[in-house]
């Protein structure tokens, strides 16, 4: 599995407006072959500051998502509401355990 | 490195109960040896839900976090407030890469 965390900073008068934009990107995206995961939470401590959590099955399924048009009208939206650069990592995972409340940590296939 | 998703559903009666007690648990834990990131943040489709981010040098740090006061206090805490069982994923990292605004994808350490 590829991990992607995706850290942004956008003013707080364009909130609504990346609010639309992030929105779409995540459905959209979870509709993409490979996409187990692709939410956007908002930081609760830092004003202004966002997360994207993107979960791709493999690095077939990321590069394809790169090539997707929607993600080009995202990158297109996105990039000019920026208040700082992006912070984007991209974390190719060997193994991941769930915790189960029963069982403890278990392998997540 | 490790990286921890902790996604938890809280009451939204509860939601500053949960907001002073997550914000201490981040405050706390990313003063412990290894710590690398310890955020929480909120799912902005998904209401009354929430997510950790914790990235950890290696899994002694991970341990060594778990045996803190701070944690046991945190959870003693957070469990009774869950409207659902929480998802706590361990993502045991092989490699991460940052996209570099100028130079694309490279290594990090």
């Amino acid at each position: 599995m590829i991990v992607v965390t995706g850290r942004v900073q956008i003013p707080a008068e364009r909130r609504e407006e990346f609010l639309a934009v992030a929105g779409a990107m995540c459905a959209a995206s979870r509709e993409d072959d490979g996409c187990i995961g692709y939410r956007v939470y908002e930081d609760l401590e830092q004003p202004n500051r966002y997360v994207f959590i993107e979960e791709w099955r493999d690095d077939e399924a990321l590069q394809s998502h790169f090539s997707q048009p929607h993600t080009g009208t995202f990158m297109g939206a996105l990039v000019p509401m920026l208040a700082a650069p992006a912070d984007a990592l991209f974390h190719t995972v060997a193994a991941t355990l769930r915790l189960d409340p029963a069982r403890g940590l278990v392998a997540v296939d």
